[in-house]
C-alpha cells in the first residue's frame, strides 16, 4: 500500500511508521519534522554486509555515501553495522569524526578537495582517498609529505562513452567534471603519477557511473571495464592493484513504478563477472567497494508536515499548502522528482483526492509533487511525504528565511530528536549588527 | 565590458567592485566569499524613490521583497532609504524586527502563512498583510480579535489568463498555489469577507505576475486589470478601497544581453495607466506599491571563489572547479540560470578561456555554468562570478556539508562583515549526541 517497507495503517488508523505513531510524532516534536528509522537504516545495512559476504566472502567493504543524510546519528548508525563511510567535504570528514567513526573506515571523495580539507584528511589518517585529478595528486604527494605521512589512495577513473552502450554510462561520463578519463589516457597518467609518488600508496581504482540506476548490467559491465584497466595497467607497470570500488547509484522506490535492485542481485552479478574476470585472467580478487547513499537512507526516511490552506480552484487544480517545502526538499524543483504521500491522521480512509502538494516559500516552483494523490485533507492535517530519508535534510537551505526542520530518529523502537530544530534565533545568529 | 555597473579593473589590475579590490577582500576574509555593495542597494533604493516621487507624487511606497536577499544589514540599508520591507515568513519578519525596521512598514506576504507568523504579525502591529486565501482571511480576523487588534489587509489577486495575452501573466496564473482569482470570483470573495470583519481594515489588493520580466506592458496590463477590479468593487459594495500594490518581477542583467528596465520607466508606465483610468472613471488615486526584489540587490552583488581544481578534457570541454558551488549558488542547478564571471587578479587580461564553472558537490549539475569565457585560470586564482547578490545567499545550503559562506558589506566605501562565515562546528551544533 505504501511505498516504504516500514509504513502501515495502525489500529488508530494513523499512518505507522517503523512501528511509531506519525501523528504523535508530529504532537510531540512539532512540524516539519524529518523522521528517519535508524532500525531500517540498520536492516538496510544488513542487507549489503549479507551479500557481500555471500558473494564474494565478505572481501570488501560497504561504504555508506553519506552526503545523503549526514548527521553524527547516522554516521554512528551505519559505523555500527560494519560500514565505511564515503565522505565528500571537510564537513562530512569532521561530522564522521565527532560521531567517534574510525578514520581508518573513512574514504574521502570530491571533485575539488582544498588545501584545507586534504590537510584534515591526511592528518587525521583517513583510510582512503579516492584522487580525483592530476593536480589534486600532487597536493596528496606534497601535503602528505609536508605531515609525514604516505596517504592510500585510489585512481578515480571514467570509464567513458565508448565503452559502454548503457544510456547511463554514456551521459556525459567524458564530458565530466568527475574522475580521470580512461580512453582519453588522463586515468593511466594518474596512476603512473601516484606510482611514482613516495608519500602515495596506490591501492586501486574506483568509480562512479551515476544515480537512480535500475539496471543490474551497467554496474557489471562497469565491472569488467574497471577490471580490464587493472589488467591493463599490470601489463604497462608491472603492478597489481589490489582494490576496486565500484561506487554507487543503486536505485530507491519513491513511486510504485520504480522498481529497485536488491542489494544482492547487485552485488552478487557485480561479483560473480568480477571473479570470472579474475579466474580468466590469472588476476587476485581485489578488495571490492560498494558506495550505497540513497540505498540507505532513503526509504527509510519521511517528512511530516502540518496541512495548511487548501485552495481548490475549480476546474484546474486543487493546492495544499503544508509548512514545509523547498527549503526542507528542494528535489521536485530541482529534479522534477517524484514523491508519494498520505494524510497522516487520516490513513485507513480512502486516497482519493488528487492535489498539488504545495510549500510555503514565495515561488511557484515550490512544490513537493504536481498531481499527488492523497486522503481528502483539512487545515490541521498531518501530510507525510515517503522516501525523504535521502538528500532532503542535507539539501535543506533558509530559503525565505525558513529554520530548518528537527530530525527525529527511530532506534530499537523508540523515538529521539537526532537534529535540533532552528530557531528564528538561529537564523539571525550570523548576522554582524 | 562587465555586467554589474559597480565593477571594474583597477590600476594593479584586479577586478575593483563598489569602489575595493575584490583580491584584496578574498586575501582578507577568505572565499566563498559574498560580497554585497550597500552603496549600490542605496543607489537602486534611490532610483525606485526617485521614479515614484517624479510620476506620481510619491503617493506610495516602495518595499524591498527581502526574499532576495534578506539579513540585518541589507534590511537596516534598504529601511534607510525609506523603503518598506516585504517580508514572506517568520524568519524574515523576525530578522526585520531585530534590524529595527519600523513593523508599520512592513508588508507580510506568503501563500501559506502559520498560526505562529500571523500571531508573530500581528503580535507586533506589521503595517500591511498581504491576504493569500479565504481560510487566511478567517486566521486573521480570529488572531487579531484574540489580540484586540484591527488587521490591515490587502486581498491578493490572480488577474488570470483570460485577462492578458502576455506569455508572463499567461504562466498559470489561474493555475496557481498564490492568491485568488478574479475571474473565478474567489478574489471578489476575498473583499466581502474582509469587509464583513470587524478585525480586519480592508486596504486594497494586491498583486505578482512573475520575475525576471523585461517588458513595460505585462506591468501595465497589471495595473489596468487591478484598477478595473477595484471600480468593480467599488460598483457592487460602494466601497473605495484606497491601495494598489502592483508586486515586482522586474528582470535584472545577469548576461550582457539581458535588457533590463528602468526603475523610471516601469514606474512611469503604471503611474501613467493607473492615473488615466482614475482620471477616466472618476477614481481616487490609489496608494501605489512596488516590490522589487531581485531588482535592488542582484546586481549589487557578487561571489568570490578560489580556483581549484582545472581539467582540461581533450576535445571535449575545460572544467575549472572553485570552492563553492551549489551550496552557496544553487541557481543554475535549480533554473538552468545563467552567469558571468572573471578572474579577479587577471582582469586586465583577456577573457578567452571557455569552461565550465563547477562547483565542489558531488554532483554533475552542480556548475554554475556549463559554458563561460574567463581569463586563462590557475589553481590559486579568485574567480568573481557577477549578480549573485539576488537569490544565493538567500537559498544557500549545507549540501555536502559544506558551511556557508561570509558575506562582506561594501557601505560607504568600506567593507566589513555582513554575515559570519559558518564553521565546520557549527555544522555539527545541531547534532545531539
Amino acid at each position: 500500500m505504501f511505498v516504504s517497507d516500514h509504513a502501515k495503517v495502525n489500529a488508530a488508523g494513523n499512518l505507522e511508521f517503523s512501528g511509531v505513531d506519525t501523528v504523535a510524532l508530529a504532537q510531540k516534536y512539532g512540524t516539519p519534522l524529518y523522521v528517519t528509522s535508524l532500525d531500517g537504516v540498520k536492516a538496510s545495512c544488513a542487507e549489503f554486509t549479507a551479500a557481500l559476504d555471500k558473494h564474494y566472502g565478505g572481501n570488501g567493504m560497504i561504504l555508506y555515501a553519506s552526503k545523503a543524510n549526514c548527521n553524527k546519528a547516522i554516521c554512528k548508525t551505519v559505523s555500527s553495522c560494519g560500514f565505511g563511510l564515503d565522505v565528500v567535504s571537510g564537513g562530512e570528514l569532521y561530522t564522521a569524526l565527532q560521531a567517534g567513526v574510525d578514520p581508518a573506515r573513512i574514504c574521502f571523495h570530491g571533485n575539488n578537495k582544498t588545501e584545507t580539507e586534504l590537510r584534515l584528511a591526511i592528518e587525521n589518517d583517513v583510510g582512503r582517498i579516492f584522487a580525483d585529478s592530476l593536480a589534486e595528486l600532487d597536493d596528496i604527494e606534497r601535503i602528505a609529505g609536508e605531515l609525514g605521512k604516505k596517504a592510500k589512495v585510489l585512481v578515480r577513473a571514467n570509464p567513458g562513452v565508448e565503452a559502454s552502450t548503457h544510456e547511463y554510462i554514456m551521459t556525459g561520463q567524458v564530458d565530466s567534471k568527475f574522475g580521470l578519463s580512461i580512453d582519453k589516457g588522463d586515468a593511466l597518467a594518474g596512476v603512473l603519477k601516484a606510482l611514482a609518488s613516495d608519500n602515495i600508496e596506490l591501492a586501486g581504482i574506483d568509480c562512479h557511473i551515476g544515480s537512480q540506476i535500475f539496471e543490474v548490467l551497467p554496474f557489471v559491465d562497469e565491472a569488467e571495464m574497471l577490471m580490464n584497466f587493472l589488467f591493463s595497467i599490470r601489463e604497462l607497470t608491472g603492478v597489481t592493484l589490489g582494490e576496486l570500488n565500484v561506487g554507487g547509484g543503486f536505485g530507491v522506490r519513491y513511486v510504485p513504478s520504480d522498481d529497485p535492485l536488491s542489494a544482492d542481485r547487485i552485488i552478487g552479478a557485480v561479483a560473480a563477472r568480477v571473479k570470472r574476470f579474475c579466474a580468466e585472467n590469472d588476476f587476485p580478487e581485489p578488495f571490492l567497494m560498494f558506495e550505497p547513499g540513497r540505498a540507505i537512507v532513503a526509504n527509510n526516511g519521511i517528512t511530516l508536515y502540518t496541512v495548511g490552506c487548501v485552495k481548490e480552484i475549480a476546474d484546474v487544480r486543487n493546492y495544499v499548502s503544508i509548512d514545509g517545502g523547498m527549503f526542507d526538499n528542494p528535489r521536485y524543483a530541482l529534479y522534477g522528482a517524484r514523491y508519494t504521500a498520505c494524510v497522516a491522521n487520516k490513513a485507513s480512509q480512502p486516497a482519493d483526492y488528487r492535489a498539488a502538494i504545495a510549500g510555503k516559500c514565495c515561488e511557484s516552483g515550490d512544490l513537493i509533487g504536481k498531481e499527488i494523490t492523497i486522503q481528502r485533507p483539512e487545515r490541521g492535517d498531518i501530510l507525510a511525504v515517503f522516501t525523504t530519508g535521502a538528500y532532503n535534510y542535507s539539501m535543506a537551505s533558509n530559503y525565505n528565511r525558513n529554520p530548518r526542520p528537527a530530525m527525529v530518529v527511530i532506534d530499537d523502537g523508540e523515538d529521539r530528536i537526532a537534529v535540533r530544530r532552528e530557531t528564528y534565533a538561529d537564523l539571525v545568529s550570523f548576522d554582524e549588527e
